[in-house]
């Protein structure tokens, strides 16, 4: 007999935690707690690899693509008594684990609705990127997948022309694939359509990790080839303005100040 | 003679922390470190009272509304040699200090760029929200501050329009003032235009405080009276689904899978 189609068991519950970027320093003493209180941890092999082993903890880490299944198995284990830990980086509400319990949940059977299950949020990538920068997002902001795994590609491409139309900075995450390459030169070349080409596009690589790296280029002059699975790409806005440093390198940010579309450049 | 007109003083730098959401669970240890470190402490005083005294450390608390007079003051601070440590709740680079930071160097003396400045990110408001209420922001979503202390309505009013009609999820920074109480119903209105009545508006108030409250109400009956300044409001997209709990409160979230624009309802 199937644990899901059992009664709950009494002390099980599931929390949905994000690591943030990479690094511990990064880890909110409360995902710190949630992580110290599972017996059992859930998630993409990497980020349970990044979760120190001990006595008591059981690890069931797996492949990516199969967060549903994932899902499943996580509540079903809080159904069977188990203090459940789901890991995601940065942030597990932003393009990570903690939808894809909630859809498990929506579509599974109705004792799992009873169990207790809570989310830490986490430092998503957009907003380690953005300090390690400056301030990019200082203005509004939108987050965009360029995943077309879930959702076509013509609606990545609408959400990316009203965001740019209408000034937003933009976070792209999921940038590019071995099954997508094509689509991060896609939505810049929408980008350049809205944009001037001196526009700062930051790629931000590996945030809070040893390997990190930060590059700004022009609009005009950056290639999908600069990023990878683990790069976060921001988009400037129209306004979005740097300030050269001392020691070459520049600060980014976007000005809190907005005169209106009237007056910025097509 | 002002600090501004004095060369660098060794020893200055400058640190803009994210505080998070208002209990010290979700303070990262990077944050904490940098505020450990700090001789001089600088932020509106809500945010500088949640830090704790301590000796060696100077308070700088200041009103709101003077975010540029204060990183003067912090840049200031710091070239005169002190290890300064800027404020603000949630993220400092979401609707924040970081932005004004970068401005004051921007139009200030060369020299206060040759400053170590640097941006601890902490939890927003929108994700501390979010995981409270399960995984609203698990699509594309953008991030609007309401307020025209700083830009235009008009251009408010048209990036709303364009998250709206490119379906993102939205959340709402600054939704009223006592200066600005028409503006969140103004925005309710345009999202009537473009969702469904039963679409759900999550009102977070005071998320990680004692006084935290969290209200699901459809688009259809939400009023800007619901909310005031320390509430963070997140519109759902189309495709934003409510899970109800055993106890009677609901879960909130976006389903990663998207079908097109082409058919959902108008």
């Amino acid at each position: 007999m199937s644990t899901s189609r059992m009664a709950l068991q009494p002390g099980g519950c599931l929390t949905i935690i994000g690591l943030g970027p990479g690094d511990a320093r990064y880890l909110t003493p409360a995902a710190r707690a949630a992580l110290d209180a599972a017996t059992d941890l859930i998630g993409y092999f990497p980020y349970v690899e990044r979760v120190p082993e001990r006595p008591g903890l059981k690890r069931h880490a797996s492949d990516n693509r199969v967060e549903l299944d994932r899902s499943r198995h996580a509540l079903e284990l809080a159904a069977a008594g188990a203090r459940v830990a789901v890991v995601s980086g940065g942030d597990p509400g932003v393009f990570a684990m903690a939808a894809a319990v909630f859809e498990a949940m929506d579509t599974g059977p109705d004792h799992w609705r009873a169990l207790p299950v809570a989310v830490e949020p986490g430092i998503t990538a957009m907003l380690a990127a953005a300090a390690r920068a400056g301030a990019p997002l200082g203005g509004d902001f939108c987050a965009i997948s360029l995943s077309d795994n879930l959702k076509p590609w013509a609606l990545v491409a609408k959400r990316l022309d009203a965001a740019l139309g209408a000034d937003f900075a933009i976070a792209l995450y999921n940038p590019v694939s071995k099954a997508r390459p094509h689509q991060l030169d896609d939505a810049f070349a929408i980008a350049r359509t809205h944009r001037a080409p001196d526009t700062p596009v930051l790629l931000a690589r590996a945030v809070g990790r040893a390997e990190e790296s930060l590059r700004i280029v022009p609009l005009g002059d950056v290639r999908g080839a600069m990023a990878d699975m683990s790069t976060l790409v921001l988009i400037g806005a129209s306004t979005t303005r740097m300030i050269p440093k001392a020691d070459g390198g520049a600060y980014l940010y976007t000005p809190r100040f907005h005169k209106g579309l009237e007056t910025q450049p097509a």
